[in-house]
């Protein structure tokens, strides 16, 4: 059994980059982002944006992050983003994501998320959820 | 003897926010990217944009970032941001980061970035330098 | 009468610069957006974040914008944004933003924005609402 | 004889919304320059990332750019972005851009920009260069 992994590729664009000519850090973080949303499209089977009103959830709130920075990424590369879950808990999951600039690992990431809702009480409150059986299953393949 | 910490104030707008009202997580780094340069600017008593033309660095890039998030922070809060350099290495550094809504510690993150050059052979590469002792002496408050 | 006018200065950062060491085009819409809900928080004398809850509208989403730049801006620069209603229709409104560079103008934007609530039988569908004229009368100064 | 007319698809990602649901003005002209550079690109037949280098020049600075907002685009939008330049000046060019939504037109633009060089004399200093005419005749199609 392996981890569902997901695949995209993209170009750096001349508006992701800072005055040193390279991908401005808080950037990465987006196309993390854009890695879970896809990464759970795709295991779940269903557009993104559905995910929310499929599960009652608010969104999967960030709870942890970090990044390591191998080498630069620059205005043209084209650049692929491999993310997968490393783990599951009761409420929260790890997303793992690499950013492969040419092949190379360029950027390496860690997202701790939370599967959450609105508490019905408050609802400028957000509260942790269990994360349904079916769901992690999904992010096994055989 | 104590770090040298810089603070600064600031308003979370409409536009630093996602579909759940909350800041996006990424536009926390750039809020870290803003305090590293208000910090250097005020521990070395020039304008941050001075400090490339100055030390002869083509910026400060990242090698490594991480955050926790304890508390979210929406659209109308006023944040504050102390940062600090928590260690310096021969040519690296890390900046520590906290961020306060109404007094309580929202988000903390570390960044560890290099004080770097273009390298003189290769313009397309970028160099480590070794941190020069009188920087290092203005981050120190007695 | 005049136009009230809100007044806001802040500082480029590095964040905010493309690899041609000025600010991307699409910031300053970032700006003008910051400089909106400033105008309408102080002309109405309430959190910019508490209007929505207030007026029962959802945002003020824009219907066309635009502007002009005559001079760049670069990390460091100290710049003001000056920020006013031009125009109050039925249920939309012109705002314009003048923002310079050291006393210099370096930009100029207008925004077309409408007064808006969520559709009551469709919550997807975003509906002008007409302008209530006291909100009007507060952008008059004698 | 037509303009050369380049098309790319993207979708709406999660981090180009904000609060209301749809995505921020400010995100659209950042789509533009994605469209601007990808036109440029196609038109001309090297990676945009070349262009500077190709042709000696900073960029393609904005002086001028508007927009219209028709319908709103919201996160999993499959939008699909068509760019032409619509008219060349000696130096400096309009680009036009529409961006539909499920087949329906949702966002047009316009960018008026400069074919730029740094001044010799001054390289804080950003001078407009005449277009050469072969770049010029590539914008044609037949």
């Amino acid at each position: 059994m392996a981890n569902f992994v997901s695949r995209r590729q993209f170009t750096i664009e001349w508006a992701h980059c800072d005055p040193a000519g390279i991908v401005f850090n808080g950037r990465f973080f987006e196309f993390f982002d854009w890695g879970t949303w896809t990464l759970f499209g795709a295991a779940l089977g269903m557009q993104p944006s559905r995910l929310a009103g499929a599960f009652g959830i608010i969104g999967m709130p960030l709870v942890d992050v970090s990044a390591r920075f191998l080498a630069p990424a620059r205005f043209g590369d084209v650049v692929e983003l491999a993310s997968e879950v490393s783990a599951f808990r009761r409420a929260s999951f790890d997303v793992d994501h690499r950013l492969s600039v040419r092949g190379e690992l360029a950027v390496e990431g860690r997202e701790t998320r939370v599967w959450a809702r609105r508490d019905a009480a408050d609802p400028t409150r957000i509260r942790p959820q269990p994360i349904p059986e079916d769901i992690v299953a999904r992010f096994q393949v055989r």
